[in-house]
């Protein structure tokens, strides 16, 4: 996939013109999406986060969807303040319906992440900024998620302007709680599969991002993470150091010395075992890395510093995407404020957690993790209470970058931007990548839309106008490319 | 002193049926100091502090003092809501200026820690509630630091009915800012040292408790205290661990591997050359612990655990008084919340003290850890910044437990409690120690009212009425033996 690949192209030349005379449409299209602050960590905004679902429907009554659902899920779970607070719906809906032809389910999500001016804003987070010098279009979900979100609805609208057929089959589903944690959705995707979901023969999720800011990607894998938490447990309060140090076993000292075996400043786990787990690099996958558009200088842009624990862009990409990695997060119950407490905590609780990669099988690490850490918990013979646990986990994903759906992605991204897309891995999670896989036993594509430097969870959030109109074709020839596959 | 000791009695037994009679007086005195709620950390509270210094001034008026003054000491430094926040004044008296007698300062001070009904208090902590089946005072201020404080007054009034002259020449020096790192007294008393504190041969102090609950006790050391941080810096902010876990080197890995060579889970201090400068144990002081009273099942009452690190008395108090300690408090910047949080912190700051004791040379002690830490951290050959300082130091301070001073409280005591006290010293600091006997060049006593379970920063702080009581003969007849030295 490193050299320029040739390919039967198909006639999507008018599909592409149609995208870029509806680009005012489409442009408007998304400012309305972004002036409805749907932002689902604000109770107080949840009326604007189901306003936000009902736009949708609308925009899918519009145009021609059939079988459009609100699919409600009930009171979230605590802790909220309002205990009769209700999740926003998700939103179904069908476009075609022809036994003949594939379906492809895709996802998005239609809420957001908190937004204020104060926060260091240029322009009003929830009224579009279009920046028509720098061809830019600022707001809060500009990149994540509403520009993909309503990405899809433009690829349909300009079908229905051309008066061409749908290549495929189309299946919506947008949620609107992907930001404080999908809830309701797993359960939802588990109840729908031999449902609403049954005929759907793959899934097709935009809601990541270009690995650098000039060279469109394809996503096929993610880390899974395994969350732990150590506890250690001495006096019955919290104790002052003057009067008790020297003559208790403080928790802090224990807590520090067992999560000091952990990992090295190289980054190496030393949890014996784990690396035993994690498949061997073959060269067919070391030469994947041989042509992706990264560097040294990226990260270091990237982190703000010159931190970096390899000197090449091969190493960092492998030690991103398919290697374990573990980050100490800090401590509960220490002191933790400015200045200076003379206190000598009473129970504290180390927070760490390793990154996944294939082969490492999620039970087997928790228990290399329990053995490693009880056991040198034990070398230190403390009296203090003792226990180490998981928090929470989720599995790794990867998929087969050379199956039919990423074959398609790639022709179309070849037809739009002229270059053959980096296919990449992230080293974070997206939990539902896996539950859509695992419901529906179907392969899923992570198909980008905006560049990494969009800011998707940060201030001046924004989408360049190349990457929504251009990605809009991208969406609509995978569509074409992928039904005739 | 393990032994009972003879000593030539004073005729005091008018004194102490004095003070026996105007029990319900001295009662009094202490209910209507707890009732203003004199909390020098609350700003709003600060007209309260400054009602409770008048307070003061009228009922040393009444009693005779001569020479009262208010000691102004200006606007409160940073950080503070109200920048023209006015200190509270220090109260200054004499009583009696005769150049045949000894001079006794006594220091003690008049603000308390908050408190609030809602903490877990049985009574309203600014109502003293007087539990007559068990005799004893509940209140805010009881044990610390209002009842010793009117305690010296109770001892003016009992000679004022008498008819005795007072044995001694009596200075006092009243704070109203201890609980508030005792802002403006250093400054104050190194300029009165030649003025209003001029002829003072030897200061008192009642700031401090019993080592247990049943045994009267004299202190003659405390600890000091250095406090370090250790800084640790990477990224430009706080990064995402999916996305740059395993790539960038961690700040918190780091300062975990360099705070877990400061000590060992036995309490051991690792830093080299810091036992070094302990002075030895000799025969003599190890035979000082033989006869107090403790136990490791107070220590485990105290700790709420069976943590101790040591399984027999003398070694706890050792530890405790004349070991120096080393406390791992907390991290700043790391996360310390409840919950998982998939952080990379950017800046770690790591807390830890040293409690020192004699000879141990705090300047020297601080180039010790300084070479310590930053040769542990080249080790890790790692790319973060780093830093090690000082946030503060105190020193620590010993008396001679045989001087005048001493031998008088213990003499005081006896006639009192029918009991040797206990010498003891304090695993803590008490600043104002130091610097009394720096800035005046005379011996310090810490001469202890209350008991070790008063609760003096706590819930339901409380003095017994029989420490409140017998404490005012104690102190009466101190000055009497010491007059007589």
């Amino acid at each position: 996939m490193s050299t320029s690949t040739t390919y039967e192209k198909l006639p999507l030349q008018p599909l592409f013109d149609t995208i870029e005379e509806l680009k005012p449409k489409f442009i408007e299209r998304l400012q309305k999406a972004i002036a409805i602050p749907s932002v689902s960590s604000d109770e107080s905004l949840r009326p604007k986060v189901v306003e936000m679902a009902n736009f949708l429907v609308d925009e899918l009554k519009t145009l021609g969807f059939t079988d459009i659902q609100l699919k409600e899920l009930g009171t979230q779970p605590p802790p909220v303040q309002d205990a009769n607070l209700q999740l926003p719906p998700i939103v179904l809906g069908r476009f075609g319906n022809d036994p003949a032809k594939k379906t492809v389910l895709v996802y998005g999500h239609y809420d957001v992440q908190p937004a204020l001016k104060d926060d260091g804003w240029k322009t009003e987070p929830f009224t579009m900024h279009y920046d028509k010098e720098k061809e830019i279009l600022y707001g809060r979900g500009s990149t994540d998620d509403k520009g993909p979100v309503v990405g899809w609805l433009n690829v349909i609208e300009a079908h229905n302007k051309l008066g061409w057929e749908l290549p495929v089959n189309l299946v919506v589903c947008f949620e609107g709680m992907e930001e404080s944690g999908s809830l309701g959705l797993d359960e939802l995707v588990a109840k729908e599969a031999q449902n609403y979901f049954k005929k759907v023969d793959q899934v097709t999720i935009s809601d990541n991002y270009w690995l650098g800011t000039t060279k469109p990607v394809l996503t096929y894998g993610l880390r899974g993470c395994n969350y732990y938490q150590i506890i250690i447990e001495g006096p019955g309060a919290d104790l002052h150091s003057g009067i008790f140090g020297g003559i208790i076993a403080e928790p802090m000292t224990d807590l520090i010395k067992v999560m000091s075996t952990l990992v090295d400043g190289s980054g190496k786990i030393l949890i014996p075992g784990v690396y035993d787990m994690v498949a061997p690099l073959t060269d067919k996958e070391d030469q994947l890395y041989d042509s992706i558009d990264f560097s040294v200088e990226e990260l270091n842009a990237a982190s703000g510093s010159q931190t970096s624990l390899h000197d090449n862009k091969k190493d960092i990409l492998k030690h991103r995407w398919r290697f374990p990695s573990l980050s100490l997060h800090g401590i509960e119950g220490a002191f933790s404020g400015a200045g200076a407490k003379t206190v000598i905590p009473a129970k504290v609780v180390g927070k760490f957690s390793i990154r996944t990669v294939p082969d490492i099988e999620s039970k087997k690490l928790d228990d290399l993790v329990f053995q490693h850490i009880t056991s040198e918990f034990k070398k230190l013979n403390s009296p203090n209470k003792f226990k180490v646990e998981l928090i929470h986990d989720g599995n790794y994903w990867v998929s087969d970058p050379f199956n039919d759906s990423f074959t398609a992605a790639a022709k179309a991204t070849q037809d739009v931007w002229n270059v053959v897309p980096d296919f990449t891995r992230e080293g974070g999670s997206i939990p539902i990548t896996l539950t859509f896989e695992k419901e529906l036993g179907v392969d899923v594509l992570l198909l980008p839309m905006g560049r990494g430097d969009d800011g998707a969870h940060s201030i001046n959030e924004k989408l360049d106008v190349s990457n929504y109109i251009n990605g809009c074709k991208t969406l609509g020839g995978y569509l074409h490319y992928y039904g005739k596959a």
